[in-house]
């Protein structure tokens, strides 16, 4: 059964002249016995929610997975997708694509993104227990995983927390074939990965991974073990090729017409290319069927669960009918109140009327809670053992963090947002990445989001960072002006099931500019007219967050000096280019355009122009109180006050 | 002796009204040993070449260097600097700042980093004392890293590298408090460290970080392992404050007038602030003239040596003479032999002609070097305990490879580049950003730029990362157009001795553009007129990279249906945008200006305007053969010529 698996994956990389045969070759053993003996799944239906996790951390063996797809008797990986394997259109990209094919768990590629994907899927699975019980929620996380995953520095953060957590459910098969894409992992590596991994808690085992009896001893050794537990798996890469198995040759390139004949007369698989014997199809078929008595029992259980609608409805990810309430009460009482608070305050006040009404919302940051402001009592805390929380501490591992929020939200049922400062979105940004790309929704607080922060300086102040998060596609980054566009900010960011989210928040504290309240989310637009000029306009300045009350300031100073002037915030522009070009102009203005953030301006030019003026940052900030700061690098209403009078000629100092 | 450590760290924190005394207060014995007794270092001259590397990993204990550089008898950290702490103009900034004094070895505070730049400095001294032999280069690099660098995943990374090339003149001094910004690093970390480093291969062992015998004899066991070491030192962060020590309220935070002084009393410690008796500080300044001898010595050494003028010319970062003749040679023959490369073979031919001629360049990649192609045969390999290649394989570890380099930069004496995929400098961005903050001479090979990479798909095809590097402050990315254009850029990255240039290089083959010799290097400008148009311009192609020959292609269609076209290769954004605005504007014409770029269009409407087209990606790309891709997101040459036609009105089906 496992040579179907190699001789799939030669004749797909063959066929696409293109591909990595070498470890589904190496690892067919080891697949064939998981997903034969262990594995919990039905082909009938890859959506089963108690079904467990296969993660294929080593995306670039994509054709084990879609083999494995194919032989167990997905719908929807018929042998023409194997056929089209790396062709525009098809199911079988290159690397595995969440949303190509219901039986692909999670987009993997980026090495040891999987790994951290299956670390939040393990933890989705245990909050979830925690809620809905054992009779609805028990399934366990598989993860194949290569030596270039456990290189990876997102593999020590990943591994660390799973053994800090005791994950027992999660299993790691470690395709421990000795080679990587340049020759021997022996030329950049000589860890002991075993010793390693049992430092962080973990149960470790080293098998054979061509002796199908230590398989699945291992398997079992795995799911006894009561931690979480990884598998070396000694493997050849590219096993059955005559002159390239067991050689970096065997990696990334297709074997060539003779080595993959020579490789299939060694295997005995005398089949032409696509072939399957039948017999062994029938075992494969089996095999897809073997969950399938489980799923029907899970299906009677379910039925008969008082928590049904509720766990369909978290799984389906449709919010509670009242979660907005709490938040728009909040909204309406700031413009009343008008409270001077950083947006990272006027956040947490908005998740405090939100984690009670949205049971499915887990939070966390990367050890910086009471800075990033993330935990609200309604929540809990998570801990070792300790299920019923729902606040994660997740240390200094800001990486594994925004990996593992994506494992949580693919796995369904829990809606992640994590915390750290803006800053260091540059940890996450692979994962943040692959978020906007598997369209999941995960939001990221990440507050201290310019040189607002003051004394922590340079390394701790973005400057270039909104502008190469905005470069994403698919992710919305949010900079409100105050807590009414904070909680606009949240609503939005919850409200879309298609992507991820940023919320860029203030450390220090910015007044409360909308007084006035209105039903409306304005923040939907992106960018709305804030305050109009008293007559017409001769310049408008656009401003994000806390410049938003700089232009405000601004607007006074040119009013009284009989300039003409509107206030735009533009809390998020992909919002607002979405907006149709005529109103776009409309809010931008004919007269004098001025952009006012604390960051570079790259990006900028699509609102301003070329003729628009922008006050900024062009470099890095500096340590200090962040009131000179301002001054210092001369983003002030004076300076931008300034800027335009010279700009329309007149003179400043009149 | 640590006492005064303490105290001042406590007064500039309180001064501040802001930092983090907690850190150096616990590390204060830990490092009073190390700099009184092993750390090889002359106040009298902060740069001696041959100097210990100190590197603070935990950044945000800043005050325990300053401290230290102060009572060492540094010039320029006098008492007024530390009285300045975290002020606007100071030298004592929130976190060490590279360049503010020149005892300060690294800019630190995004945890992991300086860990991994002294990975790269005890690379870089173990390669220069394997060219120049141990009576020139012969130290040791120490580095003092808190629980959050080592969470981080770069630590696993670079640990991991040191092993394995059997560092054995590094040592990290592990501040073990238990204690993070959340609380107690139980919250979120149970990780055995010492069984961890030992599996990556290191020499380890667990102290009482207050007891100076213990500390001394575990400096001597760091230097006789024969291993990189890690010291676990068991402290007690804010030692001395009778409330707040052993708890995260003295990490990052004043501890409060009264606090202060009580801790102040309870060590005995009955001075003013910023003051230091006597007797303490004739010790202390003893202590920073300890090493004057070895340093005369050295000199002298020094002076004697064949080898000093070539020495003292790589230390002070001068190319030699002749470094562009080879490469000079070949951009004139490519002019002519006018070869399809892929730009990323072009820039190994570059690399052919330049690592002869410039022996201190040393190269890498991050397990890709077959089709990064950083290698050349005149650099030969690293390899544990071979010094004398000039190529590392840095393994699957990005992020730790881009530190790293910084360290060797850092260090001095060396050049270094390194390679990987264009799409996962995302893996390296922190410390990308570091090279650039600190004005590091570092070169990013990143091949695979654009959906032209083909079948790997989404994952691995970069559409955001040419907006999100352009971002960073003072990088240059280059994107050449063809082999001429490669080689100019390779000679502007080395020529810059004040910061990072990224390289960014196509997998598929391009034709030779630059078909004229021109001695000039036309990169240089960062944009230029390719090819002029027939008559006065109505529309200007503007393109980089892959793209230009699209362009190119594009002018042809265009001008064989009336309308007079000119081409502007763009390779880099940040020279053009130095140029003046009158030569920016004959530049990009008067007429259409038309961008083209298989990426998101973020910053192009700097050069484009509102009026502007631009021809790229609007989100992800797919998996598919490259031609096909370029086909399928409306990248050709006949897709431009369409939409130019049409934007003047006329029909292109005509």
């Amino acid at each position: 059964m496992a040579d179907a698996l190699r001789a799939l994956a030669i004749d797909a990389v063959e066929a696409a002249k293109s591909g990595h045969p070498g470890m589904p070759m190496g690892m067919a053993d080891v697949a064939t016995v998981l997903w034969t003996r262990a594995l919990k799944f039905d082909a009938a239906d890859p959506r089963w929610p108690d079904r467990d996790r296969f993660v294929l951390s080593a995306g670039h063996g994509s054709m084990l997975l879609y083999a494995l797809l194919h032989l167990t008797g997905h719908a929807g990986m018929e042998m023409e997708e194997l056929r089209n394997f790396r062709q525009l259109g098809s199911r079988t990209a290159g690397h595995p694509e969440f949303g190509e094919h219901p039986g692909i768990e999670t987009t993997t590629g980026p090495l040891g993104q999987g790994l951290a994907n299956a670390v939040g899927m393990a933890i989705a699975e245990r909050m979830l227990a925690a809620r809905f019980g054992r009779s609805l929620v028990d399934h366990r996380t598989w993860v194949i995983a290569s030596d270039g995953d456990l290189m990876e520095g997102i593999s020590h953060e990943a591994a660390s927390l799973a053994g800090h957590l005791r994950l027992a459910k999660l299993t790691v098969l470690f395709d421990d074939n000795g080679i990587s894409i340049d020759g021997s992992t022996g030329l950049s590596c000589s860890d002991d990965v075993l010793k390693r991994f049992a430092s962080y808690g973990w149960a470790t085992k080293r098998i054979d991974g061509h002796d199908h009896a230590e398989i699945a001893g291992a398997l079992g050794y795995a799911i006894r073990s009561g931690r979480p537990t990884l598998i070396a798996c000694r493997t050849v890469i590219g096993f059955g090729a005559p002159t390239k198995a067991g050689s970096a040759a065997a990696h990334g390139a297709p074997l060539g017409p003779e080595e993959a004949q020579a490789a299939k007369r060694a295997l005995g698989w005398d089949y032409p290319p696509f072939t399957v014997p039948a017999e062994i199809a029938a075992a494969w078929a089996e095999a897809g069927r073997r969950g399938a008595r489980d799923r029907l029992a899970w299906l009677r259980r379910m039925q008969r669960s008082p928590l049904r609608a509720e766990f369909e409805r978290v799984l389906q990810g449709r919010l509670p009918d009242e979660w907005r309430a709490g938040l728009d009460a909040w909204k309406q009482a700031v413009a009343s109140e008008r409270p001077k608070l950083a947006t990272r305050q006027a956040s947490q006040k908005a998740l405090e009327a939100l984690a009670p009404a949205i049971p499915e919302l887990v939070g966390g940051s990367a050890d910086l809670t009471g800075s990033n402001l993330t935990h609200v009592k309604a929540m809990g805390t998570v801990s070792p053992g300790n299920w019923g929380g729902r606040h994660i501490h997740w240390g200094v591992r800001e990486h594994a963090m925004a990996a593992a929020m994506n494992g949580i939200a693919l796995h369904g049922g829990l809606i992640p947002y994590g915390g750290t400062f803006l800053v260091f979105s540059d940890y996450m940004r692979p994962a943040i990445r692959l978020a906007a790309l598997m369209r999941q929704r995960v939001v990221y607080v990440l507050t201290h989001d310019s040189i607002g922060l003051g004394e922590d300086g340079p390394t701790h102040q973005p400057v270039e960072h909104l502008a190469s998060l905005r470069a994403i596609p698919n992710l919305y980054v949010f900079r409100p002006a105050d807590a009414v566009e904070t909680a606009e900010a949240w609503a939005l960011a919850l409200a879309r099931s298609d992507g991820p989210s940023v919320l860029a928040l203030t450390r220090q504290p910015v007044p409360t500019l909308r007084t006035t309240h209105t039903p409306e989310n304005l923040t939907a637009r992106g960018g709305y007219v804030l305050l109009e000029a008293s007559g017409q306009r001769q310049a408008t300045l656009i401003a994000t967050g806390s410049e938003v009350a700089i232009a405000v300031a601004a607007r006074e100073i040119l009013e009284a000096a009989g300039i003409a002037t509107a206030v735009v915030s533009m809390p998020c522009f992909e919002l607002f280019l979405r907006q149709d070009e005529a109103t776009q102009a409309m809010i931008l203005g004919g007269g004098l355009r001025v952009g006012i953030e604390a960051a570079v301006s790259l990006g900028w030019d699509r609102v301003l122009g070329l003729s628009g003026l922008f006050i900024g940052m062009s470099g890095f900030g500096a340590s200090g109180p962040y009131e000179k700061l301002y001054r210092h690098f001369g983003i002030t209403a004076e300076a931008v006050a300034g800027a335009v009078l010279r700009r329309l000629g007149r003179d400043p100092s009149e």
